[in-house]
C-alpha cells in the first residue's frame, strides 16, 4: 500500500514537473534580500499560500524580526518530521557578474538561474511540492509533517530563538528535522550533513582624517587603510593560522567514529578545484587532509574591503575611512561571542583599539550523531532515488540556526537540490532542473513509511 | 610708469573680480576629469578663448595624448615667465561626500566649491586674467608671458615631454616658470614651493577562484583578499618605515642649505592636525621633525581598497579578486621605475608573485635652487601685494612634470590661489574669493618690471 503510494506520488511529481519549476521561479523572482529588509512580507504570504495549496494549514507567526511561515500537514503515523527552511536570500551583489538578472529566473543548459534557486527557495518548494504530490496522489501523507520557514536565515536568525522557544514542547517531540541545504557533490553523489558550523561576522572600520585627503599629506596623516591593512594582518598569517589569542581553544577534536566517517568521504579536491579555476586547493591540501581541514577545522574569511578610490585609473587619495568585513566559521564546541571578545582583546592587545569593531548576529555550531536513526532513513530514501549510498558530511560547511533545534534533543540532517556548481551566495547561483526533481523525489521517498520501517 | 602701470592693473582685477569668478565658474563647470577621458577637448577650446581674449596667440598644440594648449603673449623686455597649468582634473568620488555636486560651482561662506577650483583652474584663471589686466589696463605687459596648459597633468603628464623635447630650443631661454600650484598655510601666510616630490602609482590585483563563492569554502579556495592584505602589510610597517628592499637607496640628504630654509618654516602641526579632525599628526609628529618628513621623505599611500561585499550589512561571501591602488611619493633622487621594480622585486621575494602589478605613468622628483633670482622675484612680489614674507618650501609634496623644465635648466617655482582647507583631490574642493583676488593681483605684481629689478 505505502509502495503503491509512493509509485503514484513519484509519477505524480514527473507530471506535474513544469509546473513545480514555474512555480519555484515565481518565488525566485521575489526580491527577498534580508539584509536589505525588502519584499519580505510579501514572500512570506507567497510561501504560505503554496504550503496551503500543497494540503498544509498555515500561520504567519509575527516575530520582533521577520515573521515566520509555519505549515502543519497530517500524516497517517505518528511520527513527525519536521522541515527547516527559509524565504529570504542573500544580496546579489556584485551584479555585474550575472549573466541575466538575479530576480529574473531563467533557463539555461538544463539548469535554472537566479538568486535563491538553491539556497533556499528550491529546497522549500521541493518540500512543499513533495507534500502536495502525497496528498493528492498517494492518498495523504503516511507521517505527518511540519515546516519551519524563517525570513531572516541570511542574517543569522536573530529571531527564531522567540519561536523555537515558545514551541519548545511539542517541536521537542518530533523525530527529526530536515535542514534547509544540501548539494550534490562534484562527482554527482547525493550527500547529507549532519551539522553546521557556526559564525561571528564582523565589521571593522578605521577611520583617519576628517575628510579624504591629496595623497601628499601622507607624510603627516595617518592613512586608515593602513592601519585595517595592519590590523587584518595580525588576525591571520600566510600558513593561514589564526592568530588571534585562545582562538582554537574551545575546538572539539574529531572522536573517532567522526574519523570513521571521514574515511568514507571522497577526495574530490582535484575536481572541486579545476571547477573552481584553481590549480590546486589552499595549501595544496587533498584527500584526508583537505577533508578534515574541510569539516573540523574554523576559518577567518575577509568577505569585503573598501577604502579611497575605487574607480578606475589613478586618483592620489588618502582615505579618510576604510573598512572590512570578516567571518569567522566556527566548529564546535566554538562560540560566536566568545570568539567576538577575543577578536576585540587581541586589537586590542595588537595596539588597533582605534578600530571599530561592529558584530552582526553570531550563530553556533551543531553537530548530530551519525549513528541517529534519522540518518539511517534518510540513506534508505536516497538509495531508492538516487539509486547510490550517499556520502554523509559530518557537518555542513556553513551556519545556521541548528543548536536552536539540537538544544531540544532533535536529530537534524541536511540535504538538497544543490550541486557542486551552484554558486550559492554568489553570482549565476542556479540547480539543475533534473536535481530538482530528483530532490522532491527524495522528499516523497522520506514521507513514505517503508524508509522509516529500516 | 610700471608702478603706475601696476596700480592701474590691481585697480582693474578688483573692478572685474565679480566676471573674473564668473569665467572660472563657467571652466570649473566643465567635467574634464582625465582618468575618465571626458570633455578635455572642449575644455581645452574654452582656455585657448580664455587666452586669447586676455590677449594671447594661441595654438592648441596635438599630442599622443590629450592637447596642450600655448597661449604667447609680447611684453616691453626681453624676459618671459612661463606658466605652467592644467586643465584636467582628479575624479570627483566619492560623491557623496560633497555638500553640492562637483561640477556645479557654488559660492559658500566667500569661498568657490568646485572640482578644479584650487588644483588647477584657479591658479590657471588667475594668471590670465592678470594678463588681460595688463593689456587692457596697464598700457601693455612689462615681460613676455607663455602658457603651456596640459590636460593630462591628473593622470601623470604622459605626453608632455613630447611638447618639452620639440621645443627645447625657446623654452629653454625662458626667466623661469610657475608652477601650477601653491596655498596660503594653515596660518593664512603665502606659500612659494621650490620643487615637487615624484611618484609611482601602482594597481595591485590579487585574484582566486574564478567567481565569489560562499564564504563556507575557505577553508580549501585561497582567498584573494587575505594575499593583497599579507602582500600590502610587507610593503610598510607600523612604523611607517617602508620595507622594499632599497626603497631608501636614492633618497638625497638635505643639504645645510635646505635645513636653513627648513627653519623658517613655521610649525603649524597643531593647526593642521586640529582642521583634519586629528588628535596630532603621524607618529605625534610635530615642528622640525614634522617639516623634514614633510619635505624631504618619501610616503606609501593606500589610495584605494576593493574586495567582495562592500554594500550594508552581511554577505559571507568568499570574494574572486581583491585590488589597491599604491602611490609612492619620492624625494630627490628618487626614480619612479626603480621604484616600481623595487616593488615587483620586493613582491616576489616575499611570496607574493601571484599578486599582479600594474603602474600607472610615473613621475621624478625636481628641486630648484632656493638662491635662485626667480625667488627673489616672487618674495618681493608676494610682499607687496600681501604685506608679509611667504614662507619658501623646499617642494611641494605633490607630484608634477617639473623635471622636464628643470632638465632645460630653468628654476620653477610654484604658488596659487589655495588655502590649507582647499580639500585638493577631494570632496568639497574649494579657493576663497579672497585668495583668488589676491592671486590674481600677485601675479599681475610678478609681471611688473620692478618685481624683477631687484
Amino acid at each position: 500500500m505505502a509502495e503503491s503510494g509512493l509509485v503514484a506520488v513519484l509519477d505524480y511529481i514527473r507530471a506535474n514537473h513544469e509546473r513545480f519549476v514555474s512555480e519555484l521561479s515565481d518565488l525566485c523572482a521575489m526580491e527577498s534580500v534580508s539584509a536589505w529588509g525588502r519584499s519580505l512580507e510579501q514572500t512570506a504570504e507567497a510561501v504560505g499560500q503554496s504550503l496551503e495549496r500543497a494540503g498544509a494549514k498555515v500561520s504567519i507567526v509575527k516575530t520582533s524580526g521577520q515573521p515566520i511561515v509555519v505549515g502543519k500537514a497530517e500524516g497517517g503515523s505518528d511520527r513527525t518530521i519536521v522541515f527547516y527552511d527559509h524565504y529570504d536570500v542573500q544580496p546579489p551583489d556584485p551584479l555585474e557578474q550575472w549573466t541575466a538578472p538575479p530576480f529574473e529566473p531563467a533557463v539555461r543548459d538544463g539548469c535554472l538561474f537566479a538568486r535563491g534557486t538553491a539556497d533556499n527557495k528550491g529546497n522549500l518548494m521541493a518540500r512543499v511540492q513533495a507534500v502536495e504530490a502525497w496528498n493528492r496522489a498517494g492518498g495523504g501523507l503516511p507521517i505527518s509533517v511540519v515546516f519551519i520557514v524563517e525570513g531572516e536565515e541570511e542574517t543569522g536568525s536573530p529571531h527564531l530563538e522567540e519561536f523555537t522557544r515558545e514551541n519548545a514542547a511539542w517541536l521537542g517531540r518530533a523525530d527529526g528535522v530536515i535542514w534547509e541545504a544540501g548539494y550534490r557533490d562534484v562527482t554527482g553523489r547525493p550527500t547529507v550533513s549532519l551539522g553546521v558550523k557556526g559564525i561571528c561576522y564582523l565589521e571593522l572600520t578605521a577611520r583617519g582624517a576628517s575628510s579624504d585627503l591629496h595623497s601628499s599629506m601622507a607624510t603627516l596623516v595617518p592613512n586608515p587603510a593602513w592601519r585595517l591593512t595592519w590590523a587584518l594582518a595580525t588576525i591571520k598569517d600566510k600558513d593561514e593560522r589564526i592568530l588571534v589569542e585562545g582562538f582554537y581553544d574551545a575546538v572539539r577534536d574529531p572522536t573517532r567514529e567522526d574519523l570513521a566517517l571521514l574515511e568514507t568521504i571522497p577526495d574530490n579536491s582535484a575536481e572541486t578545484a579545476s571547477r573552481l579555476g584553481l590549480e590546486g586547493l589552499l595549501l595544496r591540501l587533498t584527500g584526508h587532509q583537505a577533508n578534515l581541514r574541510n569539516f573540523f577545522q574554523p576559518t577567518a574569511t575577509i568577505c569585503g574591503l573598501l577604502s579611497g578610490y575605487t574607480g578606475k585609473g589613478e586618483k592620489t587619495v588618502l582615505p579618510s575611512t576604510a573598512m572590512a568585513k570578516v567571518d569567522f566559521r566556527l566548529v564546535a564546541d566554538q562560540d560566536p561571542a566568545d570568539i567576538e571578545s577575543k577578536v576585540r582583546a587581541h586589537l586590542a592587545r595588537q595596539g588597533f583599539d582605534d578600530i571599530e569593531v561592529r558584530a552582526f548576529a553570531g550563530e553556533r555550531p551543531a553537530r548530530t550523531d551519525p549513528k541517529s536513526p534519522l540518518v539511517g532513513v534518510i540513506r534508505r530514501a536516497m538509495s531508492r532515488v538516487y539509486e547510490q549510498e550517499p556520502v554523509v558530511y559530518p557537518t555542513m560547511t556553513g551556519s545556521g540556526p541548528m543548536p536552536l533545534f539540537t538544544d531540544l534533543g532533535l536529530p537534524v540532517a541536511g540535504f538538497g537540490v544543490g550541486h557542486a556548481g551552484s554558486r550559492v551566495h554568489a553570482p549565476d547561483e542556479n540547480i539543475s532542473l533534473e536535481d530538482y526533481r530528483l530532490g522532491t523525489e527524495l522528499v516523497a521517498a522520506l514521507l513514505d513509511g517503508d524508509s522509516w520501517a529500516g
